[in-house]
C-alpha cells in the first residue's frame, strides 16, 4: 500500500484525490495547499490530514507525493520531494523554463528516486489503444502523424499571462503525444500562430490558434493543430498514417443518441472538457504510477519526457515569433 | 446520510456495494449472504459488518436495504424489509410468479414504505437521454419502438433451468424499457421464439432467440428482439420512430480507435457485457433511489412497474408456447 | 444487343428508359403508354418510337419488354409478352391477386421464356454486399433478420385505395428481401398494423404502420417494420444476426458533411426517396436482366419469387385483419 | 446546345466524354488525340468524329473545347482555342511553369473568351455542401482549415519525373481547395516533405509525403497533408474550424455494410481512387461550365484561379527545398 501526500488541493488536485483514495494499492494520508481551508476540506473528505508541504515531505511514513500545485513551484517541489526520498508524480509542465527543468533533472538523478510527469493523455484508453495497435504493427511503419487538440473556450487573459504561452501550456500535451507515438523527438520544429480567437490574447503576447510541423531524422512528419476555441466541446483527436494503413482515435461523446428529423441527423457532442474526457486517463495514470513504484518498474513517463516536451514548446515559441524553423539540440 | 444493508454479496451485489459506499449520501453498514465468507469479504472491503439478513432487517439504525439475492427470495425479502420499515431497492425480476409478486405488492402497500425495482437500463445515460428528447417533443408523438437486446453468450443450461425462461429473465428488461418509453403498458403481446443458438436450451424448455410484438390501445407498436448470442459483444440498442423523426440510442464502444487497412475500416466493438455497459447506469440508479428516499420523492421505478413487466413476460411466455396473441388484463 | 420495348412511360418507366438506353448491351426501340403523348415524349428523348403495346409485342425485332404499367395490367402483359416470345422484366408486384399471379406463372411456364420480377433492392450495392458477406460465411449461419423500411411520407389516400394495401404495395419489397437473404420462404406470418400516421388511411381500410414476424422451419426468425412516414427521409436498413456476427446495411446519405456546433453534431440525412436511393440498384437490375437473357443464364429474380412475396403479403394482410398467425402453404 | 470538341482521349478525356455526351445542354462533336486510334475509338462510342486538334479549333461550328491533353500542351492549346473563339475548359494544372501560365493569361484576356480550369473537387457534393454551410454562416468565421489528401498508391517513378513534383501535380488540388474555402490566397507558404514512401521518388528529386502550412493576412491558418500512399483507398477529407463550430467533409465509402464479429466492427473502405470518388464532381463541373457558357455567367473557376494555385505550388516547392518560408507576391 503506497502512502501518499497530495500537494495542491485545487481542481486538478481534487481529481487526483479521488484516484489516490479509490485505488486499492494507495491511500491518501495528507493534503497541503497554500490556501489552508482548501487542504482541510479536501483532506476531510477522504479521512486524510491537512498539513504543510514541508510536513508532508519530512514525514518518513509517506512514500510518495503527487504535485498538483502551480507550475512555478514544480521544479522546487520535485527536487525537495526526491531528496526527501519520495516517489514523485508531478503535473505537467515540469517548469516554464527549460533551463530550470534541466537543473531539476540533474538534482533528481542524484537521488535515484522515481519521478513521473503527468502526461495523462498517454493513459487515455483511446490513445493508448492506438499506440498498442501501432506497436502490434497493424499499420506498418508510422509516417505522418496529425494531432488535433482544441479547447472548448479560451481561459481568461489573466491566466494566459502567467501560462507560459500556448505552446508551453496547451500544446505541450501534444508534443508529448507526438513523442509517445513517434517514439523519439523530432529534429526540427516549425510553428505558426495567431490570435484570431481573441485579440486580447494577442495583446498579452500569446497566440490562440497555432499549427506546428515536426520533422524527424528519417523523414517522418508530424503536424499539430491547436485552437483555444471549439464551441462544440473539447476536441481531442489523433490520426496516424502508416505504410499499411491509418489509425484514428476520436472523441468520446456525451451519449450515443442520434436524432433524425427534417433538419438533419444530430448526434452527441464531444464531452465538454478535460475533466470529462480524461477522467479515465487520470485513474489509469495513477494506477501506472503506483504499480511502477510498488513493483520497482520503470516510470511510464519520465522527467526526461517532460523536459523533451518542454524543449519542443520552447522551440515552437521561438519559431512562431521569428518565422524560422528551429532545430532541436540532440 | 442513508444507512444501507446489502442483502447478497454475489456479482451484482458487489456492483451495488461500490455505488452504496461511493455515494456521498449513503453508507454501507452491513452485508449478508447465504455464503457467509462472501459477506465477510465484501463487508471488509468497505468497512461494513457481515451479518445475517434477519439481523440487518431488525436493526433500527439501518434505513434501507438493497436486495441482490436470488430471485426466489425477492418477494419474501421485499415484504419483510418493508414491514421492518426499510426503504427497498430490489433487483429485477420481482418474482418468477406474477401471482406471488402481486401478493407482495399488496403486502407492501400496507406498509407505506418505498420500494424500487432495479431496472437499471432506465438510468443508462443513452436511454435516459433518448427519453428526455422524446419528452421534449423532439420527434413528436412516438409511433413505433424497436428494442434490440442481445447477450454476448448464453448462460449455462443449469442457469436457464432456474431462470424462469428468456422472457422473465432477459426480455423483462426490454418490457420495462418499452413501458418506460411508451409511457403505458401494451394491450396485446405476441411472441415467437426458438432455440437456434443452442438446442440444449430448447431441451430445457426455453428459447434463446425471440421476437415480441406489443400493440397499444392507440395503435402504437413496439417490437423487441432478443438473442442469447452476439459474439461481438453486448448489443443494446433502442430506436423510436415518431411523427417528427427518429431517435436511436446505440452501444458504448470499447474505444474510439478506427483502423483503416486494405482489409477494411475496423472500429471498436460494443463493451462486452452488462457490467461494462451499465456501470454508469447502476451508479445513477442508486443515486436516484437515495435521492428519492432522502428527499421523500416518488420512486423512479416502482414495484408496480416490476409487476407490469412481469405480466408482459408471462404473456409472452404463453404466446410463444401457444402461438396465439395474449391480451393483458387492464 | 438486346432490343427492348418499354411498356409504360410514367415515373418508373422513365427510370428504366435511362438504363435501357445507357446500357452497352441493350437499346430502347419502342415505348408505349396508355397516355400516348407520354410515350411520344419519352421515346423522342432516346430516339425510340412511340407505339401501342400490341405493336411492340407483335414486333419480331423486339427481344425483350420491360413492363412498367399499372399493377392491374401486369399479369396480362407478362402472359402476352411471353407468348409473343419476349424476355420479360416486370415491375413488382406481379398482381394484387395471388390466384391470378399463379395462373400467370402457369401460362408463362408453357412458353419457356425468361421472366424476371423487378425487386430492385436485391441489386442495391449495400444489400447485395451484405448478401455476399453472408454467403462467404462471414457471420456464420443466419439466425435473426430485421428489415426496416420507412417511406418519407404517405402517398395520397386515392393511391392507397387502389394499392392493394401496405403489405402488397410496400412491404412486398421487404418480403422479397427476407426471401433473398434467408434463402427460403417462412412457414408462418404474423402481422400487426395500425393507421397511426393518418386516420384517413385507416378509413380506406389500410394500415400505415406495421410489424410482421416471419418464422422459418428451422427456427430462424425475421421481423419487418414498415411506416409510411419518416420525415427525415427514406429509411432502408437491413440487419442480420448470425452465429458468428452481425451484418448491417444502412442508408445512403445526402453527403458526408458533419457540422459540430453548440447545438450538436449534425450529419446528412438519408437520400430522400426510392429514386435517389435506388438509382444504382435499377441500373444493376437492368444489367443483370440483360446479361441473363443474352448469356442464357438463370433469371436472378423469377416470377416464382414474385409470387412467393405476394403470398406473404396476402398472409400478412389476413393476419393483420384477424389477429391470428397465418401459415403459408408449402 | 453547346457543341464541343474534346482534345485528348486518354483516361480523363474518357471521363469527360461521358459527361459531355450525357449532358442535356451539350453534345460531343469531335475528339482528337496524339494517338489517332484512341480518338477514333472514343469518337465512335459517342457518334462523334475523330479529327486533329487544329481541325477542331478551326471549325466554326464548335463552340467549346475541353482540353484533356498532357500538361505541357495546356498553355498553347488554351491560347489557340481562345483565339479561335472557343470557350475552354482545361484540366489542371494550367502549366508546370508559373511564368508560362501568366503569359497564357495575358494572351487569353485579350480574346475575351471564357476559360475555366478543371478543379473538379470544388464540385464534389461533399466539399460543395461544406462551402454552402460556411457561406450560410453556420460555423461563423473560418479560422483553421485542414485538408487531408492521400492517394492510394504512388504513380510510377517515370510519371513522377515529368509531373512537376508533388506540389504542382497533386497538392495543387488542395491549394485550390484552400483558396475556394478561405476565399483568398495566403500570404506565406511553408512546406516540408520527404520521400518516406519510396526512396526512388526521392532519388527522382521529388517528395511523396508533405505538409504545407498557409498563413493569411488576417491570421487565419490552413494546413495541407499529402501522402502518395494510403493503402486503404483514396482519402480525401476537409475540416474547417470556425468561430461557431467545425465542418468536416469525409470520404465516400464503397458501401454502407457494417460487419461486427469477434474481430471488431468492420465497415467499407473509401472508394478507391479519383475516378470512383469524383465521378459526380466531374459531371457537376461540366454542368457548371456549360451553364456558365450558355447563360453568359461568370466562370466558376477561372484561369486566374489556376494560376493562383500554381503560384502556391511553386512556393511550396521552393520552401520544401530551402526549409524557408516563402511569401507569395500579392
Amino acid at each position: 500500500m503506497l502512502k501518499v501526500g497530495l500537494l495542491g488541493a485545487g481542481r486538478i488536485g481534487q481529481v487526483h484525490a479521488v484516484n489516490i483514495a479509490g485505488n486499492a494499492r494507495s491511500s491518501l494520508v495528507a493534503v497541503s495547499d497554500m490556501h489552508q481551508p482548501a487542504a482541510e476540506k479536501l483532506a476531510a473528505e477522504y479521512g486524510a490530514e491537512a498539513r504543510s508541504s514541508d510536513a508532508i515531505l519530512s514525514d518518513p511514513a509517506i512514500d510518495a507525493v503527487l504535485i498538483a500545485t502551480s507550475t512555478d513551484t514544480h521544479s522546487d517541489l520535485i527536487e525537495a520531494a526526491a531528496k526527501a526520498g519520495k516517489a514523485v508524480l508531478c503535473e505537467k509542465p515540469v517548469d516554464l523554463s527549460l533551463e530550470r527543468a534541466q537543473q531539476c533533472l540533474k538534482a533528481v538523478e542524484g537521488t535515484g528516486k522515481p519521478v513521473m510527469i503527468g502526461f495523462n493523455r498517454r493513459f487515455d484508453p483511446n490513445f493508448a489503444a492506438l499506440k498498442v495497435s501501432l506497436q502490434k504493427g497493424q499499420i506498418g511503419k508510422a509516417e505522418l502523424l496529425a494531432v488535433t487538440s482544441f479547447d472548448p473556450a479560451p481561459p481568461p487573459v489573466s491566466y494566459i499571462k502567467v501560462s507560459g504561452g500556448l505552446f508551453r501550456d496547451m500544446m505541450i500535451h501534444d508534443f508529448d503525444m507526438a513523442n509517445f507515438l513517434m517514439g523519439e523527438a523530432p529534429v526540427t520544429v516549425r510553428a505558426v500562430g495567431s490570435s484570431i480567437v481573441d485579440p486580447e490574447i494577442g495583446a498579452a503576447g500569446d497566440v490562440d490558434t497555432a499549427v506546428v510541423t515536426l520533422t524527424y531524422a528519417d523523414g517522418r512528419i508530424a503536424v499539430i493543430k491547436n485552437s483555444r476555441r471549439a464551441v462544440y466541446g473539447y476536441d481531442q483527436r489523433v490520426e496516424l498514417l502508416g505504410s499499411d494503413g491509418l489509425l484514428q482515435a476520436g472523441n468520446m461523446l456525451e451519449n450515443t443518441v442520434v436524432r433524425s428529423t427534417v433538419d438533419g441527423v444530430v448526434s452527441g457532442k464531444p464531452t465538454y472538457f478535460f475533466l470529462e474526457r480524461y477522467m479515465p486517463a487520470y485513474a489509469a495514470e495513477w494506477q501506472a504510477f503506483v504499480d511502477a513504484v510498488l513493483d520497482g518498474a520503470k516510470m511510464p513517463v519520465t522527467l526526461k519526457d517532460g523536459i523533451a516536451a518542454l524543449a519542443m514548446a520552447e522551440a515552437a515559441t521561438e519559431s512562431a515569433r521569428t518565422g524560422q524553423a528551429v532545430d532541436l539540440k540532440g
